[in-house]
Formats: C-alpha cells, sequence, structure tokens
C-alpha cells in the first residue's frame, strides 16, 4: 500500500516565520463548494474581501487587491507595475527580504541604490534623511518587519521624510499585517504588499496589496507596458473593479474565501485586541525565555512582537533541537538565514499562533533539549 | 446580521470553461492542518506531486513542478524563463490562449511573429512548415486546447516539425491536461504548462509546468537574469530539488494538498478511463444538443472533449439563458469571448464534471429557455 501523505499531516504548533497556525473557521472555507470566478455570488465575496483588507491596511486606497500568489508575488508586483527600466529606487536592507527587494527591483532594470544597516538593527532615519538630500528616487523602499531577524523599521519616521517629495513609497508589511499596527493612510505608503500565511492565519497562497492614488497614477503614466502579464495591475482592476469585471486570470477560488474567513476572524476579534493579544504573548515568550536563560538577539525598542530571535546558547545543536521539537512535540520553530544562519532561532507569534497557551508548550518542551 | 458570503455557496454544476466541479477527496485535502513548507512530510508530498505530475505529462523531465499561481502564471514562466529581449519567438494563434502568448512574449522583449489561424479552426501544419523554413526562431508556442473556441490543436504534427531544429517547443495545455492524451516527451515538447482548475478538477490556484532538459540548458545559458524574481526557475529548482531544499518562496501548501489529492483522483481512475470518460460525456452532449436542435461551433475532426462550443440559436438570449441556468438550477455554462461573445457558449466537460448525469442535468435545464 503507497504512502498517503496526507495522512502524514497532523496538527502542528507552526512558532516559525510562517506559515503560523490556522484557525477552524479558515480551514472550513478553504473547502466551501468552488463556483465560478465570474458568478455573481462570488464578485460580491470579492467585494467584501476588498472591504476588510482597507480595514487591516488602515487605507481608503482604492485598489485594494489580493494578488494570487504568496507574499513574495506581492513583492513583485509593487515593484514590476512601478519601475521602468533606468528608474532609480532606494532600498532601505537590514535583512533577507530588503536583499530580495534589491534582486528583484535589478532584475527590472532600476537603477538600485541600497542603505544597508546592519543585520539585527533598524533603519536608521537620519542616514535616509542625508541620502534623500543627495539624490530624488522614483521609489523609496522598506520592510516593516524584517521576518529574517525580527527587527521592526521606522516606517512612520522614514514616511514623513518621503511624504515632501515626488518619491513613492513602498512598504513590505508580510510579517506585520494584522498583527501590529499597519497604517498605510498616516505613514504615506503608496505600494504595499503582505502575505496570508503570518498574522492573517490563512494558509500561503495570496498577497494583500495596496496602491494609493498616488501609485496608480505612476502606473498610469508608464511609457511600456508592465513586462508581466500576470501581475500588470492595469488590466486585473478591470476583474476587481467597476460593473463589467473583464475576465483577466482566473481567480484562485478556494484560497479568496480562506481569506475572506481569515479576515473575518480578525475583525471579529478587533484588530487591537489582536495587537495587544501578540504584544503579551511576545513579552510572556520573553520573560519564559530568560527562565531558561536565553537571550533575544534584537534590542528591546526594535523587537518584533510576532518574530523573536533567539540567541542560539554556546553548545546547542541548532538543526538537532528544531528536529527534535518538531518531531517529538509537533512544534516547528524557524532557523536563521543569510548571515544569521546557526546563530539565531527566529520563533514566531503570529495571528492565531499568539497565544500563552503555545507559548508554555514551546517552553515546555525547549526546556527538555537546552 | 451582515451577509456570511460563504453561506451564500452552493453546490453548483461548473460547466463553464473552469473551474470544474471538485471531488470531495479534494476538499477534503484542501483543510488538512497546514504544516511549515519545510517540514520533512511536506518535502515528501511534494516529491510524490512531482512523479505524479510527470505520470500526467508523460514525461521523464526532472523538472516538472507546479508554479505557485493560476494557469496564467505558468504561461508568465514559461516564457520569462527562457526568452530574453530579442529573441525570435513564433507564436500559433487561433484563439483568447494565443492571443495572450503574443502579449506576453512581446512584454519580454521578444520579436514575436504570429501566424493566425481563423478562431474556431484548428492551426495549419503546412503554414507552420513553411514559416519554419523561412525564419528560425528560440521558441514555437502552441495552444492544445484552445479554451476560448473548443478547438483541438494538431500539436503532435507541428512537434515533428519543431524536432529537427534548435528551436523550442512550448506547449499550453491548461485545458487538455487530464482529460485528453497529453505526451510531453513523445510530441518533443520542451516547455508545458497546465492549470489546476480544468480536467485535473482542483480549485484554482496552481500552474503544473515541466521543462525538458534542453529547455533547461537554455534556461541556464541565459546571458541576464531572469526578470521575475517570483518564477525564476532557477532558484525553484533547489527548492523543489536536490537535498538541500533551499527556500525560495513560501509554497501554497494547502492548494498543494489538493493538487495531490487531485492526481490521486486521476490516478486511481486510470487515465485511458478518464479520457474515454471525458469522449463519452462529449457524444452523449453533442446527441443532446443536437435532438434540441443546437449546433456544435467546431467541426467534428477539431472539436474538443472537454470544451464545447455551441452555437447560440438565433433569437435566443445569450446573457439571460447563462443567468437563469446559474440562478434557477445551480448550473454555469461560459460566454463566448474576444470575437465570438454572444455568439457561442462553452458549455465545459471538465475532470470530475464530465458525467451522463450532468449532461442530463444540463440539457433538462436548457430544454426549457430554447
Amino acid at each position: 500500500m503507497p504512502t498517503n501523505h496526507l495522512d502524514t499531516l497532523s496538527e502542528t504548533l507552526l512558532m516559525g516565520p510562517g506559515p503560523s497556525c490556522v484557525p477552524p473557521q479558515v480551514y472550513s472555507a478553504l473547502s466551501r463548494y468552488t463556483i465560478g470566478h465570474l458568478d455573481p455570488r462570488f464578485i460580491a465575496l470579492m467585494d467584501e474581501i476588498k472591504t476588510r483588507l482597507r480595514t487591516l491596511f488602515q487605507t481608503d486606497n482604492a485598489l485594494t487587491v489580493p494578488m494570487s500568489g504568496t507574499g513574495s508575488s506581492g513583492m513583485e508586483a509593487c515593484f514590476v507595475n512601478l519601475v521602468e527600466p533606468g528608474d532609480r529606487v532606494l532600498i532601505l536592507k537590514n535583512g533577507v527580504f530588503g536583499m530580495r527587494m534589491e534582486d528583484l527591483a535589478s532584475r527590472l532594470g532600476a537603477e538600485v541604490d541600497v542603505l544597508e544597516f546592519e543585520w539585527g538593527t533598524p533603519v536608521v532615519v537620519e542616514d535616509v534623511r542625508a541620502k534623500l538630500a543627495q539624490q530624488a528616487y522614483k521609489i523609496v523602499a522598506i520592510v516593516h518587519a524584517e521576518t529574517s531577524t525580527g527587527v521592526v523599521n521606522p516606517v512612520a519616521e522614514v514616511g514623513e521624510l518621503v511624504k515632501g517629495t515626488d518619491s513613492l513609497y513602498l512598504l513590505d508589511c508580510v510579517t506585520s499585517l494584522g498583527g501590529m499596527p499597519v497604517e498605510i493612510d498616516n505613514w504615506g505608503v503608496d505600494a504595499t504588499y503582505s502575505g496570508t500565511q503570518k498574522c492573517l492565519s490563512c494558509p500561503p497562497g495570496l498577497a494583500p496589496l495596496s496602491f494609493s492614488d498616488k501609485a496608480v497614477a505612476a502606473l498610469k503614466a508608464r511609457k511600456t507596458k508592465v513586462p508581466n502579464w500576470y501581475l500588470d495591475l492595469t488590466m486585473i482592476i478591470n476583474y476587481w473593479e467597476g460593473a463589467t469585471r473583464a475576465y483577466h486570470h482566473t481567480a484562485p477560488i478556494n484560497m479568496l474565501y480562506g481569506l475572506y474567513a481569515a479576515l473575518g476572524v480578525i475583525l471579529d476579534e478587533g484588530m487591537e485586541n489582536g495587537f495587544a493579544r501578540h504584544r503579551q504573548a511576545h513579552d510572556y515568550l520573553v520573560a519564559g525565555l530568560a527562565d531558561l536563560g536565553l537571550e533575544m538577539a534584537v534590542a528591546p525598542a526594535c523587537r518584533l512582537p510576532m518574530l523573536n530571535a533567539v540567541t542560539i546558547p554556546a553548545g546547542a545543536d541548532d538543526a538537532g533541537v528544531r528536529k527534535a521539537l518538531l518531531k517529538e512535540h509537533d512544534i516547528e520553530i524557524g532557523a536563521g538565514l543569510g548571515p544569521l544562519a546557526g546563530k539565531i532561532w527566529r520563533i514566531g507569534l503570529m495571528g492565531h499562533t499568539a497565544r500563552r497557551e503555545n507559548v508554555d508548550r514551546l517552553l515546555a518542551a525547549l526546556k527538555g533539549y537546552l
């Protein structure tokens, strides 16, 4: 009898850098009857997803839609719709996702400048101010919550610098959205994207995106077609907005059911309540780790609540501990990436995962391996 | 009390151009517990998906993976990985999806030549032979099953012409895969993509793709980076193959559970049995439509079994009939696209939908509106 791999799946406590634990309402939504992507009932559900996403993003942006791919497709969509060859782009880099932005924008023919900050520390606002005084950019891009390091960047402060310029302010909020305040309009963000598998607690597969009117104007003013048919927002708008709802590509219908339900769970709890739950679970984790003699890798002032970088203690077997947690306790935590590989564990408290009882379970299991 | 849009969904008989009806095993798979994308159990499931896809594609191609987007992302992936600016591409066009290839390849800077054939008729092999005698191409691209017209193209015959050349043969088998033979190796296809929501009977969200060794060599010989980070197969290979499984982007985990189950349903039935079921349902539909006085828009020799283009009879209300079928009978059929809008209905018999009892239900309902 060959293995049925679906039977190998167990309820796993997902405390890595995403995916996070999925609430029952979302699992149930995923398996609802598939209907057509042009069915009026589906159009109504799409409209409600847009409304819910605007609430989460704290924006009035008309163009607020989920892209049909995982979080990275949101990054791709933001850059490919806004960059034309030769455009100047400034990337504020202090981790893997800033590095990814640099790679991605370069592939599109942008003239990319990078301001790099030490991994594990935040973007320094004064350095950005000095850079912007020297050079004008079409796009200034920053990551809100650097999933690779556990650092929160000063998005509002950098936004104040960008507001007075012609630049578009591009924000990665993959890991922050739903777990801490993300204020797209207040911060002057022009283009942003997130992912479903972090604090939204929906399985991976969609990338919520929002463009300000200024970004839409830049999109419409392009001299060349968007060099990516699949992610071309000038066409995707016509499916997600307006009266005719012109077919572009077939939407990922059941994933959108999941997102709809996941957003419902967040709004039913209340966003502020959810943010507080994340902070409380984080504080509880930090205290519990200290009791075990473990240290956080990031300074308190710039720690993310939902992604906790923990210094691997001398003598501990990085991969061995992670494997044992998964195999013996059904708990997943994350490894370090890039220069932080082997140096940190990444403990996620994202969305549905961010609860004291989950922290207790992890601490009890971890204790046995230290 | 606001509407819960999930409660508006009912079991709908999906007889349009996709999505198709989803079997219970697939719905059940979609809502299995999410685990991590680097979890060894998930890696094992990915390996089995690759094996199953190779069986369906009838190929030994090592690089056979689902892309993390809907069918059109598969088209994007094939072109963006193989095209560099200035490359010559020949598109054989006789419908919307050939037109989409033309648009997409042009955006990537290809020098695109198009051989166009009347919509509703197949590609003419002799015309292709003459064109290939005049000019060498890096890529020759064709659509197997033109979903917009219901026509099957002579993919094997064109493949014979391409075999003796340096060209890469690129095939769209979005609508054919799983519903009729698709013989990637026998036909000499170098790059192909499909979608999950047609004859695989999984909800939309993934694009199975396969590259021959010749296509992989062309990919590796690129002078420039792939201008699309999200779909860059040089990096995606490292997640789907080899010992290390380097993280690229977070895979759409639950959608992959669904694909795994959908492929299992097809292989359990037996591919040949499934193809026969599609043909029988098609013959039964054509006979039943004739009894109602309706005519097929495509000649018998080049009709697809899974996508039936039916001429809308004089005096019938195109949109009115489709709306009534959906609203009063929970049956979806498709409209015509482009020049065929208002002229044809597109009746899908894809995957799980392709059954006599479904045809009976449609014919009984349709009768009331003619």
